[in-house]
């Protein structure tokens, strides 16, 4: 087995650095006790395309409830990958809507032990559990962000081609726990970090009367409300300023009633931080996420996408994060597979909207007045992260829960100049005017 | 008048950066309308002394009420400048307290006049105004923080050598304004701000709630509580990673009631953020705050150096952000002048517990390892000021606050890894034992 430790390893001090770490229970084969590991197969299966037919999608905007930043709140950890709280349903498509094909089991034994084997790590449940319920959703769910968590990792790696990602496994006490992959100081890469987790629990008492007071009719059984939470939940930051940061997350949430009725819900986004503006990139990114989202219905993007706008929004500056993308969350309808399926179209659209646009920008020349109003926008990252993104409070202010995988998202630099600002139509300008008013890219 | 932009300025980029900003009003002779200026005459005079009497300390720990908070909010700007909001009061010396001399005017216009021309720019209150009133208290602590701010940025210039103080003068819409001074990218200093902030105005409603839930008696007149807030606030960040982080601050507040009773109460504190540990630096830096404290009463530097240790405390990461210092708020007894006398003494303490460590360092040599360390703890500093400090949050969701003036004291540049660990008896695992267990530097 390869043990690569990448550029940082020869020194000892960054062999220390990188040393190994007690809760990493290295249950996969090919990562045994090592920390640092060779990718599971660079030639993996391509992303397959979304189905092809989809319902639904209802209003963004009258969409705001807090349920899932409750539960992301129970599942301690889980809020590392969980940070949007707005609620969104899908409108059924007005005729033709095709559910799945009934009866035909999608996996058996051998087909998943060969998904697996394209995984980071092997997943955080047991695998014969998952053989034990290969309908269920959450097994569906654990398998699609292991393999968008591989994919994501095998794609980013390959176009670093110098540094590799650290693979973490860490188990949560009150149940389930998670993978961290994260590639620091790359050839192209100054830090790139993929995480999912699988926690579940029981809802505390206050979680559950939150929810009631939002319309759910929760029956608890002696006050116990079992939950299961999981997610896929990344932010990829590379060096060159031309080539623009990415944050993308994905996770359905289950509450077991005491009558067996289960509530459900997915949620999730991702959008693009860019330093300086390019036209074509905000274009593709946003073209190649509107094809994704008008596989299930022609309404979803637009309302998806000014949910993103709104959300990631840094009062105090005025300005967004980045120039956004798609957001949403509290999504259970018109059914679960059909709300799957737009998850997973979704969760296949990340690398082929982002990773051709680092591709062409990651050898692009750049001045250190590049650098530096790169690092400057890194500042309000961290402003944005540390203030605003419920799920990176949430999860710190969460006795238990896991530091390194909530604040994996932070860049690995920034800078805060006193009184920076950029002269008059400078592109330094012209980037800071359309994170001051968003744009429309597709129209 | 020299208008020297320091080694930033040559670079059209730069000056640009550094171009005019709309809202100053250079009322001072020495800055016209530049926004750089020469610092006025860097031979000034030496810090007095404290007035080697003093009658008063009572216990920090049972000392928690959020007036400040309060009142911080509602001067929106000044939040900027008042970060801390628990309770003080200064318990009488057993015997001997002596209250000052009565009768004697200490100011009159000329030694005005000759206070002022060593400032960094004239104050915010009009001459004319603090001639009217030279024995108010406002009058006093406004030329103190005038004064306190000159002697600081003289004391940093001098030993930076190459750069200079930008001096940034603005006015507050509901009343009042500030000074703030920053020095960027120089010889010595990546970035040292000191701030000063003159404001008043009328308490809202809530506000004088919020004092009255906490047992003041606040009496308005047709709903008005005038207010006036001031303070000098500073944190200054070396290059060098064995030239530790200061952070000061020293404050005022008066609230009249109909019947024109005024309550009032200073706060305040002085900490150091090191980035490796050095015995002599800390023994030295806390021995000069606790003489200072000494002469005011014996009890004072216990229980302000305590509660500087619970205060900058990063909960999530389970460390202080530096090894403390003091640190008091409300501090209204036994008498104004007495408390003034305190302050004036701790505010004259600064350049002797600081200049000296960081004229020692300047020039040591430092691996890149050092500055790494460096970094990844301004990321620590920039979690704390951003997640748990009240001014700093206060101040950013005030609406109408300078922000500038508010994250003045986020680091130049800062850094975060995943999974960093020091390795065991490592320098750097030396800070971090003392910043998880604070030590007693003096006994």
């Amino acid at each position: 087995m390869a043990l690569r430790l990448g550029r940082l390893g020869s020194d000892p001090w960054w062999r220390a650095v990188l040393g190994d770490y007690a809760q990493l229970r290295a249950a996969s084969p090919r990562c045994a006790s090592a920390r640092v590991c060779q990718l599971p197969g660079t030639a993996g299966p391509q992303p397959r395309r979304g189905l092809g037919y989809g319902p639904w999608a209802r209003g963004g905007s009258g969409l705001g409830t807090r349920l899932a930043a409750t539960l992301a709140g129970l599942a301690g950890l889980a809020a590392a990958a969980f940070g949007h709280v707005q609620r969104a349903e899908m409108v059924p498509k007005s005729s033709g809507a095709r559910s799945p094909s009934p009866g035909r089991r999608e996996e058996d034994g051998d087909e998943l032990a060969r998904r697996c084997s394209t995984f980071m790590s092997s997943p955080v449940t047991e695998l014969r559990e998952l053989r034990r319920r290969p309908e269920d959703m959450k097994t569906k769910m654990e398998l699609m962000i292991m393999e968008t968590q591989a994919q994501v990792c095998r794609a980013l790696a390959q176009v670093d081609g110098v540094a590799d990602f650290t693979v973490d496994r860490w188990e949560r006490k009150e149940g389930g726990g998670g993978i961290t992959c994260v590639l620091q100081d790359g050839r192209v890469f100054e830090k790139a970090g993929v995480s999912i987790s699988v926690v579940h629990g029981n809802l505390s008492e206050e979680a559950a009367n939150q929810m009631r007071g939002r319309g759910k009719t929760l029956k608890t059984k002696d006050s116990k409300l079992p939950f299961t939470a999981m997610g896929v939940s990344s932010v990829i930051h590379p060096k060159n300023p031309y080539a623009p940061t990415m944050h993308f997350n994905y996770r359905y949430f289950e509450v077991e009633e005491a009558d067996g009725n289960t509530h459900w819900w997915f949620g999730g986004g991702c959008d693009l931080t860019p330093t300086y503006l390019n036209q074509e990139d905000a274009v593709h990114f946003h073209r190649t996420l509107k094809e994704a989202c008008d596989q299930h219905g022609p309404d979803i993007y637009p309302k998806f996408k000014k949910w993103c706008d709104d959300y990631f929004f840094i009062v105090h500056r005025g300005e967004r994060r980045g120039i956004g993308g798609i957001f949403f969350d509290d999504l259970d309808s018109p059914s679960k597979e059909e709300a799957f399926r737009f998850v997973k179209t979704c969760a296949e659209a990340v690398v082929p909207s982002y990773v051709p646009i680092v591709k062409k920008h990651c050898d692009d020349s750049y001045t250190p007045r590049d650098k530096l109003w790169q690092q400057l926008r890194r500042g309000r990252y961290v402003e944005f992260n540390l203030l605003y993104d419920r799920g990176t409070k949430f999860g710190l202010f969460t006795p238990g829960s896991r530091i390194e995988s909530i604040l994996m998202s932070l860049p690995l630099t920034a800078r805060w100049e006193y009184m920076h600002s950029p002269p008059e139509n400078s592109k330094e300008a012209e980037i800071l005017e359309v994170l001051r008013h968003p744009k429309d890219w597709v129209h």
